[in-house]
């Protein structure tokens, strides 16, 4: 198959690794020849002309989502026998828009997608072939979508070792907007309350904040962009949130006999939080976890991990909890319960500092 | 020191457990015989009678916070020559009731103190003596402390392996409302809009998901009880991030023109990022990430971090990413930077798979 890839990007460069990999011919074209010229150097295809890939099979737009509908109108007339396919985290707005440019039998050679895959840098130079194994890969494909076109997209994406996966566009955006969008905009607000806090009270700061507002790092750019983008379904979740967010307020500001409210929102959010599914994509699992004390200094996570390997145990997950003030970490290492004891006693055998009842069940990852 | 231990739940035992081990004579007082008797037999300390501790240094009120005050103004009358101490998480309230409930001098000899740990199971069952160290422990004290009851504290405090830090009662409690109460109500929050979407939705959930809601998964009646008793700085800093939340909602309605709004939304969250101190309680540093793709089979993470000890590099920080509907882990490793390019081509050249361009710059873990 030949890939022509318009936006050489992250995302357009590292489809291009990725594909290039699995062998198929890999074209690039971008507005930027600098940018052209980089993602080709780095191997992820052969710089064309605007407009002069030769025949290609399938099209995949990955520019930025503010320009991707016309691109996608221009990729449908440039090559008039092509599927043309995009990278855009956006899906409804975007097919509105391709829909008032494009008429006629055009319209059903596009597939609208949506690769699951991304970091917190930008550009060709963070490009990895890598970057959609194990993702989700979203496909938005209607009835009128010819079955070989839909086929040849779900092979492109397979070649990148991503997972399939089909929805409709709104019901793609209600989603992304719960699981994405949502969490990121909170997720800043958090963090934006500490801006003015003096740094004895941050440093307050235990794992949970730590975790809430790791996001909060993001890009302003990018995610003006993607929040603009679903404005509609990303602010029908706020407004949700906002409803209870008042709720608990309200609760606070009468006092006792309001207490319903506070728990039922924490209780709200245990099931919330349970329906969130494990490592793989599986059903949560409970692990035991087993928690080690180590000096911070070089090599001894290392040890840890060779002496947990010597035992021939497997190791589900683990977290690094970090120790304020003082060079010490506490290692939470989660195994399968039956091998959990055996993990135990053979660290503590091999001098391992593990705190006593250390062992515990853990509801999910 | 003597001290005696009132209230033998997950604190009161871990503090025994801990003070024993540095060979203080702990003695403990429950209202259940049967919780009390287990932290005994667990060997956090000796169980008494109510009121009858063979005169105590320090009495540590470690009950639930909203029965908290009457068994402080309980323990200053049963032992009029103790320093008493307690361990809830609100100071403010606390610290009034008591004030309601004790007149004259005894006032001087109670010590208010929050040490910072915990973990979602409760009970002396999940007690650990290790609970404490490098925690922060916050003592509240005033002009009108004595000297020497002060000092007896801290020592305790210190004894246990935490960090002590001296704070105001209200600055306390508004630093926990912005760096714990907060993220606890709004983590929830976030996970509560899930709990009507559809499994295949949920699906698409990544890791910026899990991180944001992993504290959504805490226990209601222990966080109802934390947020009703510092209502008045939760509230507080719940409006002014409500009315960034409306702006941005706001925003999303108004469509093009307010994007300004947006993007004003993410920088300030990159600002209150930054403000979070880094592993150590140190300033933020900025380490490199090497990725390595690994099959998730026994034993592969313990051999990766048992080559990365043979080349002889100290891992800073580490992070597991989950792989939806395969079986295939992604680890970033965070080095220092002068580290990177050795690991990374040691690793390579020992067979792992790393992604090309794959090492970055981290702003703070």
């Amino acid at each position: 198959m030949r890939i022509h890839i318009i936006g050489t990007g992250l995302l357009g460069a590292s489809l291009g690794l990725a594909l290039r990999g699995r062998g198929y011919s890999v074209t690039l074209e971008d507005t930027s020849p600098t940018a052209q010229q980089l993602a080709s150097d780095l191997g992820a295809g052969e710089p064309v002309a605007p407009g002069t890939a030769p025949d290609p099979d399938i099209v995949v737009v990955a520019t930025p989502p503010d320009v991707a509908a016309g691109v996608i109108a221009g990729a449908l007339t440039a090559y008039p026998s092509a599927t043309v396919t995009d990278v855009a985290s956006i899906k409804t707005r975007l097919l509105e828009t391709v829909r008032e440019l494009v008429t006629g039998d055009a319209l059903d050679r596009y597939i609208g997608c949506h690769p699951m895959a991304g970091r917190e840098k930008s550009g060709a130079i963070a490009a990895r072939p890598d970057l959609f194994i194990a993702r989700p890969w979203v496909i938005c494909s209607d009835e009128d979508t010819p079955e070989s076109r839909l086929t040849a997209v779900e092979e492109m994406a397979e070649a990148t070792g991503a997972s399939v996966t089909h929805l409709d566009p709104r019901i793609h955006d209600a989603a992304v907007a719960k699981v994405s969008h949502v969490p990121q905009v909170v997720s800043s607000l958090v963090a934006s309350q500490l801006r003015h806090a003096p740094l004895d009270e941050v440093a307050l700061a235990g794992q949970g904040l730590r975790d809430v507002t790791r996001i909060a790092a993001s890009d302003p750019g990018l995610w003006t962009q993607i929040l603009s983008g679903n404005a509609e379904e990303v602010r029908a979740v706020l407004v949700a949130l906002r409803g209870e967010l008042d709720a608990v307020i309200d609760a606070l500001a009468l006092g006792p006999g309001s207490t319903g409210v506070i728990a039922r929102t924490i209780a709200f959010g245990n099931e919330g939080h349970d329906r969130i599914p494990g490592k793989h994509g599986q059903a949560p699992t409970a692990y035991a976890v087993v928690t080690v004390l180590i000096p911070d200094t070089p090599g001894t996570l290392a040890s840890l991990f060779k002496d947990i390997g010597d035992l021939g145990i497997n190791v589900e997950d683990f977290r690094m909890d970090h120790a304020p003030g003082r060079r010490l970490g506490i290692v939470d290492v989660s195994v399968m319960p039956a091998n959990a004891n055996e993990l135990e006693h053979g660290l503590q055998s091999l001098g391992w500092r593990i705190p006593e009842s250390a062992i515990e069940k853990e509801g999910t990852t």
